[in-house]
């Protein structure tokens, strides 16, 4: 290390930030999951205090000149990744200046705290208040880092959770969508007509339920020695990869609910929980993208937990759970895992119509973002578009429209496409995975997932920041994003 | 403010380490209470690294600076006292190289870590491992504070946890209760000897227990909405005072332990949910020394808890969540809270034999850090003070001895005597309060506990650190600490 002292100091400055993050991971956690709600103003201006602190440390001058140093130094291909991740942050952080770091964090936690009550009061106006605070500051830090990149504003946004994939890109992509979505929806609906599905009869005890999703997190590979499952009322995982944080929601009358979302959470933490060990603490030890993270998720939610094998695997578990009723029929209940029917709530909708919320939000914060309109007009394109799209009236009904997601109350502008690019990547990984293990869905309805998770541990998981998302995913599914096989995987899951 | 340049950026140092403090404060109680063991590792990691960071805010040169500087500003009393209390976390802080606080945290938490494992197999060779490094580091820090104050190692510790006592004045007191104590241990045991005591019938459901703990900080005015209730091998009172986290464990055949743990904790709760909001976030906001503290959990726990009166209204609140018993009645009841019986374990102990716990240790932990004897001697000397002061044979049995607490494992050596401190001071508020409010007993028979809490908070949890030890004792209670108090308390509860 000696010859390359450049990039061992800033090795040893990330490694302190990791430290501090993982401070601020557990304290956010904690506020989402633990904290009653006297607590709110003090934490707020405690992870304010972190936050610019982070900054500080990422914009210290010293880091620049190591940078330049490192350039020139002897690396092996890994550090010489680590030193490529590195720079993407320092460009991130030094394109922003404290104080937009510390009002937008502010801003966000005043602007969420007050919205868990006003989203069940359906107050629009009083979230407007703090929101648009929120949306001065997101276009003000994305016209920060759009000087300092040359993008647009939400693309410079976008780019920190999918870096290198553009609006553009978005906007081809989910014009494809456009030309094949409605028409499968039909047909799906068409042939679900008269379907018989029996609905399962409830109450669910919280604690069964509990219990169920501890049990199915367990036959998904979830390390216990290393998380935790708890309850929030917007489920996340949280937490660092060597101690994963994940939360769901009970409601006594549904338990797919709080299931599926812990099955989608699962993804997501066997991503963190099987990062390289010995690449924690650096920059190329984090997950790749957020798009591929999900794609994570939704392998499991989406592509596993609602096929055919692992449905048979489930309906016993669900009789053991709640005691045995007609529903738990596994035939039945792949009907109603599969079931698709145009909603207004994201979370909860089908793998059909889910695309349908996502071009949406991703029309109305890009344009919002780049200052085509303003906070006062989302809920009449709301309406319009949840009209256009999936055939639903939203007017007046802002809980279950524009202020549903906790996204926008946090100021985290440019995130939606990543869950149907993840959706998109999903359906690529499985469809590489039944090249190299033509029987993967044989194994899978025998209780095997070796191969899925072997597949993923390889290809991606083991992987963390060692590519860029292109080149990640080339060499784990041989060729780049191909949207056709998210078509494929709907079309012979729900037509054929 | 301009006038006070000095002070006023010693207030904006003081509000950022206020921050950082809680960050530390809830990561901890998340490591005691929430962090699975894989996390351990990275979260010493982590919680070293917001250590150090503290330390070098609270070593920053300017601070010295604007101490000095503010000395010769125009400041009112309140500002003097807070500019005092600055003065005195300076002082501790910088006796303190940054390498060794690092050093101190990184040794407390791997020896506590292995302690919860340790403990239970009776290891005692196995923790001696980690214990020898946790006791070197605490003499270095020993010896650091006593370079910089003139004190001895052991008055150095102690002086942080109750500022201005010292061993010798420690020794004193604990030389007059050996005087009567173990004469009134036997008049005591004597006089219950021929007593009939109905046990209390188990399993008692861990959910029904929860329950009434939460039932009885509600009735002691514990604010949910400031704070919470969990578990931890350890029990503790943690969080910040606008966040305020308890802690308890839980066993089926032993509902006494948990709540009378409990009520103890809410004891601390309530100084920190009602110290003044003003002053929070600057020194002079934090409660009083820890013996004060303790005085405010064992005015909870003994001086109300098992009174006459306190115990007529837990009886029906037992009933109520275990179902009516024998044992349940208020007389026997009042019998059980009252048992006199020396026994192993600290945290178990009743009140009166409680002092010769704290003797012991003070009298081993003060060898200890003046280097009089070594870690390895510790056992034979527990032994022998045992059997000396309770009459009970330790020999071997590390887990029920000297491995029990979990202060030496993480080098808090100098706090127990405020232990026995705290139940002095609690014997002297009660006496002041029945000269202040004659009939307090008979209205805390009939449930009104304001008086109680009136006089706590007007004299006591109001006053913060406003003035020194002293100062708040003979504010609140007209004289100086009095152990008289606390015998006269024993005699009139044990042998009237």
């Amino acid at each position: 290390m000696s010859s390359a002292p450049g990039y061992a100091a800033l090795c040893r400055a990330y490694t302190r930030l990791y430290r501090y993050q993982h401070l601020a991971s557990i304290v956010g956690w904690d506020r989402n999951a633990m904290m009653p709600p006297k607590g709110n103003e003090a934490r707020a201006a405690a992870e304010a205090e972190l936050n610019a602190l982070m900054h500080r440390t990422r914009t210290d001058p010293r880091l620049a000149e190591w940078l330049r140093t490192a350039e020139n130094e002897p690396l092996d291909d890994i550090e010489r990744a680590n030193l490529r991740e590195m720079r993407r942050d320092w460009r991130e952080a030094n394109a922003l200046p404290e104080r937009l770091v510390e009002a937008k964090t502010l801003a966000g936690a005043k602007c969420e705290h007050a919205w868990r009550t006003q989203r069940p009061a359906n107050d629009w106006r009083g979230f407007l208040e703090n929101f648009r605070e929120v949306v001065r500051l997101a276009r003000e830090e994305g016209q920060f880092l759009a000087d300092d990149s040359g993008l647009s504003r939400y693309d410079a946004l976008m780019d920190r959770y999918e870096p290198g994939v553009r609006a553009a890109d978005v906007e081809r992509i989910f014009e494809g969508v456009r030309q094949w979505l409605p028409a499968l929806i039909a047909r799906v609906q068409a042939k679900q007509r008269d379907e018989k599905v029996i609905a399962p009869a409830g109450p669910f005890p919280l604690a069964s339920q509990r219990a169920l999703n501890l049990a199915v997190m367990k036959l998904l590979g979830f390390d216990f020695e290393g998380g935790r499952l708890d309850e929030s009322v917007h489920p996340f995982s949280g937490g660092v990869p060597e101690d994963v944080r994940l939360t769901t929601r009970y409601h006594e009358d549904d338990f797919l609910h709080s299931l599926m979302g812990t099955i989608h959470e699962t993804g997501h933490a066997r991503f963190e929980q099987n990062l390289p060990r010995v690449w924690l603490g650096q920059p190329i030890g984090v997950a790749r993208s957020y798009g591929i993270h999900e794609s994570q998720s939704l392998s499991f939610e989406m592509q596993l937990a609602r096929s055919r094998g692992f449905v048979g695997l489930l309906a016993p578990l669900l009789a053991a759970h709640f005691g045995a009723q007609p529903a738990f029929a596994a035939d039945n209940l792949q009907r109603l895992l599969t079931r698709v029917r145009p909603g207004l709530i994201r979370v909860n909708a089908d793998e059909v119509t889910y695309p349908a919320h996502v071009i949406l939000r991703f029309e109305i914060e890009r344009a919002l973002i780049e200052g085509a309109i303003e906070a006062e007009d989302i809920p009449a394109l709301w309406d319009e578009k949840m009209q256009n799209l999936l055939g639903l009236d939203t007017h007046g009904n802002y809980k279950d429209g524009c202020m549903q997601d906790a996204h926008w109350t946090d100021g985290a502008f440019g995130y939606f496409p990543s869950y149907t690019l993840g959706a998109m990547y999903a359906a690529q990984w499985f469809a590489a995975m039944r090249r190299a293990v033509p029987d993967l869905d044989a194994r899978i309805a025998a209780g095997d997932f070796a191969p899925m998770f072997e597949w993923l541990g390889a290809n991606i998981w083991s992987q963390a920041s060692r590519w860029e998302t292109p080149e990640l995913v080339r060499r784990a599914s041989g060729e780049a994003l191909n949207p056709a096989h998210f078509r494929v995987h709907l079309e012979a899951r729900y037509l054929d």
